[in-house]
């Protein structure tokens, strides 16, 4: 029996009992006459008194940190407490002492201020988790699972597995693929999202799906994606936009009460238009106001204006980083105003006062603030201040920490014009309903016309995304056709899901939160990969098993492949 | 809003009320002055009432089987009521009547006595997911999932996912392999087991993990196996053998319990050399009795003898079948014995009274039975008697059904003898820690080490396996070289590994469970297939989705492979 009691339990109550405990040497420290040792396991440190070996200090010159030792004594009550830690008052008098294993020096401090850089954790991967920090992740990240699936269950939603080994789509520049043994030329390709199956399984006739599930995208390095990430997946049958964003703002005022104790209000909801127009952003972070403003209305001027207002001591330097900024993004014309006091401003150029004055009221400006205006073609302006907009929000750290502030955005435009490969893309994603109220637009006008899309965003960050689906066979081909797929591919990839349209397929609409990031806003981090337990690195390496790696000649070719340079 | 309630909830204290439903179109019965619909969907099915379309009988014409309808009207009571039905002492008197979308006839009926065969079902799977037996296995499956994670909940473990992308291993035969963009002759590998990452864990101090997870096999097909399967893999720190067997059996107590409202006796534990001696199998179905006996020390005969006792009528027919059974085994010497009554025996040879007695008392065999008798290579005789032993309990019908009969099969031996390779292989696999008391044999007589190993049976089938792993770097590089593992490979490969027990390995173990199976002998059925939502079929290949498929040139170009064939 490795032990009676874990290192987080004993407590002044349990001074008397006969323990065995088992764990890690955090710690030794020699006194002299005595000899104390920190015992750590998952659940805490438990001090062990070693003062019956005061004359077998062999045995304890043999130790050293994050060896495993099993022990068995008594439990005390300490003479110098230390109330911060819950076994803080007592000790155990140790008895008999074995060690289970040596351990090397770690490479790096197993503390919470640790000495080893990203690359060398990363390597000791194994190591890294013993530090609470990460520990505590992997323990957050648990008590999520476990709060998710309690209001799936509650809320009536099934959990199913779709499968990861599926067809290859050739729009996926983003696929990752597996050759098939049997037929060479063949390949299955890893799942993006279960998008397709959960549509498959409403057209099934299962209600309301959920599962969290594991996806892969084969894309180029960024410190919030990994190669392979965990989605919160969801879809409903007979529900329109409503119902959905109705039964999944509900879920996040759940998991953030049962997370993080705290109460929201409903969450505002945009369309895309008004975000872009308000915040330059489909993903805005309202943590701060600091909205754009459109002036056009003031000035016969051709070229669209817009402002913003910056709470901001005014002086040359800010100034000049200001210019700089927009001179990067290529802004060419571009007008700063002070406010100095009423009626009283300063200006780039000379302009006429009641214009100021105007543009300075519609924009909000205080006294003090500083506007900043933009002339320009609509979109690259809206972009840019934008982009300025958070920029500065962090220059003047507007931005109180620890609060959440979601919204959501709805009613994305369908598609947008890609003028190298002459068709169009989809905003949100091709299986997306369009607007009943823009079907007139489907085959002319496809531009104009918003789909029933809803992305939810919490700080800033895209936590969450969604849609009413198509179910309908003629709508399905006609987008496919904007996006440019010929017929052939439409039948060879997507020819099981327009036939299934066809056999009743219900009304349906869901949404896929991304797990990894929605719990580092929890905990209010930006980097994702302290959330997972083994992520993966630059590059989508694995630095800890050395994956990927090279594979033998006779197993390419046993998949009937051959590899070239 | 397409619904106030769905197809399962009204009864007669609804009545009054007024509704809107949606579902599918299970029925039309059209008898002249009436006409009655039942609409179905997930939760039930409602009887619709569309009397009041006597004079609009054009748009009820215009309906078919699996359209998806919504209807407003008002619950009335039934005139003849289906008390079979829980909704069936309601209708709906329909008001309003909106099509949502149409349906082509099916394929198949959507009844539970289907007449599609399985390729079309499975081609269809969206069609055959409506049917009910179908949909309650999903539904039993998801029960499922919620009470294995109340269980590992209660008992404190942690859920971690560990990556499916990892790094490859050579003697993986059975390995799918994903080519790495970056790098060409790169490769991850669809992780078969998360074996070594949990142990990491456990190196990582995290005490108690446990996952549902897909793991991914290149196997040849099987009817109980699938490329992709999901295993519950757990794994403890700081456990015994018996730590292990006693939470684990607890946890199937507790499934048998939530599920099936089943209370078990502690489970029997054999190990595995018993198994082999009683029933000639390492996965014995012990809901039967007819146990095999060792004979020989009734006998100077030098070859092995073994015998088993069947209750069984004695005729010419039946011995011929079995003579023709072990015939096609290749198994020569064969003595039956005919147990005619009190000390009076008919056999196919002339032999000894006395032995036959003996024999006969071994075996305990009763007036009426049939002895059979074989001689021969101890392991080729155990092995055919136990494929015997189950033949012959489907032909005389020794299973009850519906009963449980779990048991543990421990102490595998280690190695067995490769002689194509000229090393061992591993029974279990080589993580498994070799039994102390055995360490003894591990450099030069490899064959008499027995493992810390175990295996769960139920009903004849393996449903889990585990052992205590291996924490010491020297003993698991002994364990590698036995089975003729390079020093190159055994770096590569499994370098991370044997590094981190040198960095406090704690003692751990762990166990994982087959899922599709598990629930399978849950519901008394031996295809997985019917368990999960999208299965794979032969070879792997899934015919609706129509995957694995050919890939472009541009995407194979891309990866820097070429095919050939």
């Amino acid at each position: 029996m490795y032990r009676t009691n874990n290192c987080g339990v004993l407590r002044l109550k349990d001074v008397g009992k006969n323990v065995i405990m088992s764990g890690w040497i955090k710690k030794i420290r020699n006194l002299g006459s005595i000899i104390f040792i920190d015992l750590r396991d998952m659940y805490g440190i438990t001090q062990l008194n070693l003062i019956n070996y005061f004359n077998n200090k062999k045995k304890i010159n043999n130790l050293g940190r994050e060896f495993v030792i099993k022990v068995e004594g008594k439990v005390i009550e300490r003479l110098s407490k230390n109330f911060k830690n819950p076994t803080g008052e007592i000790e155990i008098l140790v008895k008999k002492l074995k060690i289970l294993n040596n351990s090397l020096v770690p490479p790096f401090k197993i503390e919470n201020n640790t000495d080893g850089n990203e690359d060398i954790r990363m390597k000791y991967r194994y190591l890294d988790i013993r530090r609470d920090i990460i520990k505590n992740n992997i323990i957050l990240r648990n008590k999520i699972y476990i709060e998710i699936r309690n209001f799936f269950l509650k809320e009536n939603f099934i959990e199913i597995e779709t499968p990861i080994l599926i067809n290859p789509t050739t729009d996926g520049a983003r696929n990752f693929y597996v050759p098939y043994r049997k037929n060479p030329g063949f390949f299955y390709s890893l799942s993006q999202s279960p998008q397709l199956l959960k549509q498959l399984l409403m057209i099934g006739g299962i209600d309301k799906y959920f599962q969290i599930v594991k996806c892969f995208r084969d894309e180029d390095f960024r410190s919030d994606r990994q190669p392979e990430f965990t989605q919160i997946d969801c879809e409903m049958s007979f529900v329109d936009e409503n119902d959905i964003l109705n039964i999944f703002e509900k879920f996040i005022h759940f998991l953030l009460k049962k997370i993080k104790g705290i109460n929201l209000n409903k969450f505002p909801i945009l369309t895309y238009e008004e975000a872009m127009n308000k915040y330059g952003s489909d993903k805005p972070d309202i943590r701060f106001d600091m909205k754009l403003f459109e002036l056009n209305d003031f000035s016969n001027q051709k070229e669209y204006i817009m402002g913003i207002s910056l709470p901001v001591c005014f002086n040359y330097k800010i100034i000049e980083e200001i210019l700089f900024f927009f001179k990067k993004k290529k802004i060419k014309q571009l007008i700063w105003i002070k406010y100095l006091k009423k009626d009283k401003f300063k200006s780039s150029i000379e302009i006429n006062i009641n214009l100021i004055k105007n543009w300075a009221k519609r924009i909000n400006s205080k006294c003090g603030d500083l506007l900043i205006i933009l002339l320009g073609e609509k979109n690259i302006i809206v972009k840019n201040l934008g982009l300025f907009r958070i920029e500065m929000s962090k220059r003047l750290n507007l931005i109180k920490k620890k609060i959440f502030s979601p919204l959501w955005i709805r009613n994305f435009p369908y598609f947008k014009w890609n003028k190298e490969k002459s068709c169009y893309n989809s905003l949100h994603h091709p299986f997306t309903s369009p607007e009943i109220r823009d079907l007139k637009f489907l085959k002319e006008n496809p531009e104009k016309i918003k789909s029933k899309s809803y992305d939810l965003v919490i700080n800033g960050k895209e936590i969450g995304g969604g849609s009413i689906r198509i179910n309908n066979s003629k709508i399905q081909k006609i987008i496919f056709n904007h996006l440019g797929f010929s017929k052939k591919k439409i039948e060879k990839e997507f020819g099981f899901l327009i036939k299934s349209f066809k056999y009743g397929a219900p009304p349906h609409g869901g949404i896929a939160f991304g797990l990894d990031r929605l719990i580092s806003v929890f905990a209010y981090k930006d980097n994702i990969r302290d959330f997972i337990a083994f992520p993966k690195g630059q590059d989508g390496k694995d630095l800890m098993i050395e994956s990927p790696s090279k594979i033998e000649e006779k197993e390419l070719k046993k998949l009937k492949i051959i590899n070239f340079i």
